[in-house]
């Protein structure tokens, strides 16, 4: 069913090409899916994928974008001030993560493609740059902000890995403020804490 | 090459198979790699390959074994006493990782296993428990020794995502004192610390 028939200004097909490669990225990763499946996914022509979204990378940087604004979150996050951002922070994801399907098919996706390939690490850099990680660290902590920010996103996707992806228990079913009140400690020193600690550097 | 004239009894071949089978395990991921595959690369029929290990999760439990003697981990990390006990965990798992090309080959093709393939949580907990890492917390922290090994294990596989699989700057090439100080009080929190805070369970 690469070709379905719809013409190509057909409406609907853009948003169709991003649902189905939104799915392709999140069960084969970056490498594994192809602009062809996508397309069939879409019940599209491959060609009609390049027309709107150009290459497999530039589809993927465009549909693989967590649904929510860097700079409204940075805001509501250091709105009641620096004290809890740890916890704030975590309780946004989880948050998104638990109660969104198509956020987790997202993170899945940026997951498992980050996990394979040579473009994996351009393509994990550039998403946590896009969604403003780096800059939120960095309004939060002008001191390593990229140091804390990676420490902070590495944390995230273990979490990830272990609640949603590979499905650890006891994390995996955990109560959510469980893993809020567990993890909201750690990732607030990672923002806003001393990292060099009394080891030598 | 899948056969070599190799004699089946071969001294050499079971390990040749073991080292096969961590390389493809590492590049393809535990559903990517296939007894004949690994066969191949180990130079025999893939008949030897079933009769040394059995099935692919055989293999794949009997040969993914971070080389360390869990119990001898325990003593050494407790020996000190509690404090510092998370910086110890660290450091241990750092200089495993940074030292040695064999354990970041095994973590590789468990942490690229863990994200495909449906037998994945169940090899993912399995191996954290032949590993010892829910005895090791257990002999720590009495109270939620599963919560506190899972939020331990997550957090040293985001690490281990960043620093050696994804190489995401500046944590892949941070000096290791670096990244021992910066993220030991997080894993010891973990291990030693109160998990619930002051948010309602």
């Amino acid at each position: 069913m690469a070709r379905s028939g719809r013409r190509p200004g057909d409406s609907g097909a853009r948003e169709r090409i991003a649902a189905g490669a939104r799915e392709a990225f999140g069960e084969l990763g970056f490498d594994g899916a192809t602009i062809r499946g996508i397309a069939a996914r879409a019940g599209v022509d491959p060609a009609l994928v390049h027309h709107y979204f150009g290459t497999k990378q530039r589809l993927f940087l465009t549909v693989m974008s967590l649904p929510f604004d860097a700079a409204a979150l940075q805001a509501q996050l250091l709105a009641p001030g620096r004290d809890g951002v740890g916890e704030r922070l975590v309780r946004f994801f989880v948050g998104l993560w638990d109660e969104q399907p198509g956020a987790r098919t997202i993170l899945t996706g940026i997951v498992r493609s980050a996990m394979t390939g040579p473009d994996a690490a351009i393509l994990l850099r550039d998403f946590l740059g896009r969604q403003g990680l780096f800059r939120l660290v960095a309004a939060i902590a002008p001191d390593q902000p990229e140091f804390r920010a990676v420490l902070v996103g590495s944390h995230l996707i273990g979490l990830a890995m272990a609640r949603y992806i590979v499905g650890l228990e006891p994390l995996a079913s955990a109560n959510a403020e469980e893993v809020i009140a567990a993890m909201g400690p750690a990732i607030e020193r990672y923002l806003t804490g001393e990292l060099a600690g009394n080891t030598p550097r």
